[in-house]
């Protein structure tokens, strides 16, 4: 705690990769000289590869994963959920013993149950999820600051190597973030309720105005800033990640939309009743849900 | 249009419920002599007319209403929705001749359909909306420059005198609002999709969250930053303004839920079958509509 690190703390790393979350990783140890101390970038997308090159932002990038996974100390994925357990079996076998690879996707429990596969003698694999994003992706909407004090949650299997899992803690914390250990299911849980539903919602309530009268949404357009436009800035995001993200954690996201779903009934049974005191009533919860603990807990 | 006024557009403006709205409408009066000679400020609450004392942003403060608007050429009612027809019929008899009575509820179809009674002769009603608002409420919320370059609706009835109209789109003008006329049941529609929807559904999904089990409950308030947060800021809003605006646009706002669940429902079910095209889509045609339309004409 009190030791002031000396040299980096992975010697080579590998992002495949490098759109917004892969690109701020780079973007970080290139500002800070100790998380490591050669950075290589790789993705399926010459393009991709192109403007990393571009931007300088590694010090090498390679076209072909295999090859720039090869030499890596730590192998970090930053592809969309549905492509993780494919990408990360296929470079298995290019891992140097006692690699560890790692990655930084939205869904935990679906994706570790897919990832079996032959992992060379004492390499291991570290889950993790950066709770950390923008609306906007690809490797120019990076930035080095974009882990500082938001938590990275890590959800080891019972077999990962406690002393993988300490090394990707430390790299996280380098990169600026608070880190918390927890199991899959609960992860995925609780990411339901705090970034997939609230997507889900935005996304759908942006088709719902799409479909009404013309006259009618045009002024939706034009008065979007009395509520609508917060309420569905999230909807600008990725169709790709959040495609992947709602396949691969369609349990809980659908039984979160459940509850949600039945709440939204029973509020509107309230309102078509005109009983004014349960709305008051639900009203005053959420309110107060939403002004004590979240404006106390997060200020 | 070219002409520079020199003498205040109302002699004296009476402000009916110097909540955020009417607070604000008071101290853009003091900052701007050109809006009205003399104001004065009324509540049926004696703490709200002290606090305006102490805040002094009314010429006068009156504590009985019907003394209150007894002298006033504009009367403007700033009070929930559900007590806009009662406060105004309880105060037609006391308006002075010719005066022009106006609100600021956002809702007006139902309203509209109460306010029938008496009203001295020459005077006349006119129902406007300002579009602009904070989650915040009270006498201290308010603020001289809410308005400028949000919209405020205008919703007269048939019978409404052109030239009353025309005095209260000035004075919006000279609070430095963008105005526009429209029939109420438009004007219903449109807030139920633009505002009260939006509003619902953040209560509603505050309320959910809170149903969690504790230790979940606990986490989504950790990660609230991860997009629930920014989702439910207006669920931070006044209890008694919002079930009003729910009662009394209750069919607006009903069929706007019901299109909007439907919606939902086609989404879980295109989630639950792994339908990705369609999920490809709806993301894509949301986000368009967000990024292309809001984006641009918002800017
Ligand atoms: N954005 C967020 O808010 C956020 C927050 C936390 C975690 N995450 C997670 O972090 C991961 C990356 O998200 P991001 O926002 O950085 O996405 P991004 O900006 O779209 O970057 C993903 C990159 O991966 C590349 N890629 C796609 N499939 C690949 C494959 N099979 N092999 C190699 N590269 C591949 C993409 O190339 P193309 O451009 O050619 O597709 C792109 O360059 C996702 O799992 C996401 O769930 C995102
Ligand atoms: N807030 C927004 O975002 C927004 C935006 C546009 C339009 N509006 C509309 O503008 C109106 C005022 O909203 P606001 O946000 O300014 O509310 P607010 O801050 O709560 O102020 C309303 C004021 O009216 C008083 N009042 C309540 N019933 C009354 C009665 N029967 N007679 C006289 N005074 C009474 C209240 O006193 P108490 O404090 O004792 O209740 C309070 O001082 C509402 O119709 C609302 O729908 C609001």
């Amino acid at each position: 705690m009190t030791q002031v690190p000396s040299e980096p703390l992975v010697d080579t790393l590998c992002i495949v990769g490098p759109g917004l979350i892969g690109s701020s990783v780079l973007r970080a140890a290139r500002a800070d000289g100790l998380i490591a101390r050669r950075t290589i970038a790789t993705d399926i997308d010459p393009a991709v590869c192109a403007r990393v090159r571009e931007l300088d932002i590694a010090d090498e990038v390679d076209t072909d994963p295999s090859k720039a996974v090869a030499d890596a100390d730590v192998v970090m994925l930053c592809v969309p959920v549905g492509a993780i357990a494919p990408v990360a079996r296929a470079l298995y076998p290019h891992l140097k013993p006692g690699a560890i690879m790692t990655d930084t996707g939205s869904v935990k429990r679906s994706v570790l149950a897919d990832l079996d596969g032959a992992l060379p003698p004492g390499a291991a694999y570290v889950p993790a999820h950066p709770m950390a994003g923008t609306e906007h992706s690809g490797p120019d909407a990076g930035f080095a600051t974009l882990f500082v004090d938001r938590w990275c949650l890590l959800t080891p299997r019972a077999d990962t190597p406690p002393d993988a899992t300490a090394r990707i803690v430390a790299l996280w914390e380098r990169l600026g973030a608070r880190t918390r250990i927890m199991d899959p299911e609960h992860h995925d849980n609780v990411c339901a309720m705090v970034s997939h539903l609230p997507h889900l919602i935005a996304f759908t309530i942006c088709g719902t105005a799409d479909q009404l009268a013309e006259d009618t949404r045009g002024e939706v357009l034009d008065y979007a800033a009395s509520g609508f436009r917060d309420f569905t800035r999230v909807a600008a995001s990725d169709p790709v990640m959040w495609r992947d993200i709602f396949l691969h954690n369609r349990e809980a996201l659908l039984a979160m939309l459940d509850r949600f779903r039945a709440d939204a009934d029973a509020m509107a049974e309230a309102i078509r009743h005109g009983d004014a005191d349960r709305i008051v009533e639900t009203i005053r919860r959420g309110r107060e849900i939403r002004r004590s603990l979240i404006e106390n807990r997060q200020a």
